[in-house]
C-alpha cells in the first residue's frame, strides 16, 4: 500500500500532465520556482520579531498564509525530486546521516551557544 | 504503522533535541534556513543552460550535489512544518486543490504556451 | 566626470569581458546569481537573534563576511541592470517614488506598529 | 558635490525616517527583505527559456516589472549597507578585486566552457 507522500506525488504528476507543464519543469526552472516560493515564505516573517515568530502562526489568518507558502515550497520541491528521479525521503534520510556525523551532539551540544556557522541543518 | 515521512520527522525531532537546537528553530529562523538552502540549490543550476538541465543531474557528482541540496531544503521545510504544527502532506494536498481550481486544465492547457505569470505551482 | 558607481560599472564590464563570461550572463542566470548570493547573506543572520543583529556586524570577522556577501549581491545586481540596459539609480529612484505614494507617511506612521504586509520596501 | 548614489541614499534615509521604520530595519530583517525581493525577481524569469531571456526585457510590460523588481532588491540592499555602515561602492570594489585574483582571466578564459562552480561573481 502506497504511503501518503507517494500518493501525493502521483497526484502532482497528474496535475502537471493534465496541464502539459512538463516542458516548463526542467530542474533549472524548478530550482527557481523553489527559491521564489521560499522568498514568499520569508516575506511572511520579515517584520516579525524572532520572539514573536512562534505566536505569529497561532493567528488563523497568518497561519493559513504560512501553511500555503510552506506548501508551495514543498510542492515545488517534490516536482524537482520527481524530475531528477530521486526519492525525497531517501535523500533526506541520507543527508540527515551526513549531518549526524558532521555535527556530533557530544561536540555541538553545550559547548556552542549556537550551531557552527555555515552548516546545513543548523 | 507509521509511514516513511512520519518516521523521518521523528528522526529529525530527535536530531534537533539531542543538539538542543530547538531554541534556534523559531519559524522566522527556519524560513531563513529554507531560503538559504534553496539559494544553494539554485547555485547548482545558475550556469547550466535550460536545455542541459535534465542531463546535468545524470552526471553522478552533479547528481549527488543536487540531491544533497534538495534534501537540505526538504529537511529545513520539515522542521518548519513541525514547528508550526502543520502536517506537510495535508498542507500540500490542500494547496494542490487550490491550484487545481485556480488553473483549470481546460483553460490553461493549450491556450497558453506558458503558465500565467505569478502563479504558484506553475 | 563619471560618478563612482558609473566607474564601478565600467570596471565590472571589463572584468566580465576579459573572462568571456557574457555568454553566461543572460538575465535569467543573473537573477539566479542574485538570489543565490542573497541566500548566502541571509545565512549570515539566520541564527542571530534580531536584537543582536546590529551588534553582530560590529565584530570585525562577521562584518567582513556581511560586507562581502552584500557586495556579491550588489555586483550581481549591477550586472543585471547592465544587461537589461537600465540605470540602477534611475530605477531605484522611480521605485522609491512609487513607494512614497503607496505608503504615505501620514497613513503608515503611528497607526501601524509595523508596515503593511506584502509591501516592497517595508 | 554628492554623486547620484549618495543622494539616493539620503532620500532613502528620509523615506524610512518619515515612516519610523528604522525599528524594523535591523540587518537580519533587511537580509530577509533582500532575499524575498530577489525571489520576486527570479519569479519573472522562471518560465522564460534562457535563450529568450534577453528578448524578454524588451517587451515594455515585462521590462517595467523587471526594472521594478531589480530596483526593490537594490533599495533593500542600500538599506542594509546603510544600516551596517558600509559604503556600497567601496564594498563592491573590494570584492571585485578579490574576484579578480580568484579568477585570473588567463586561467579562467578559454579553458573552461563555464566558470568554476561555487564562485561568487560567476
Amino acid at each position: 500500500m502506497a504511503d501518503r507522500l507517494t500518493e501525493l506525488q502521483e497526484e502532482l504528476r497528474e496535475f502537471v500532465r493534465e496541464r502539459d507543464w512538463d516542458r516548463f519543469h526542467d530542474p533549472k526552472n524548478l530550482a527557481m520556482l523553489i527559491v521564489s516560493e521560499a522568498g514568499e515564505l520569508v516575506a511572511e516573517y520579515r517584520w516579525i520579531q524572532g520572539a514573536d515568530a512562534d505566536a505569529y502562526a497561532s493567528d488563523p489568518e497568518a497561519r493559513a498564509r504560512v501553511e500555503a507558502e510552506a506548501a508551495d515550497v514543498g510542492i515545488a520541491l517534490l516536482l524537482l525530486f520527481d524530475r531528477v528521479g530521486v526519492d525525497p525521503v531517501d535523500a533526506m534520510r541520507t543527508k540527515l546521516q551526513v549531518n549526524r556525523s558532521n555535527y556530533p551532539s557530544s561536540l555541538v551540544r553545550g559547548t556552542a551557544d549556537r550551531p557552527p556557522r555555515g552548516d546545513a541543518t543548523p
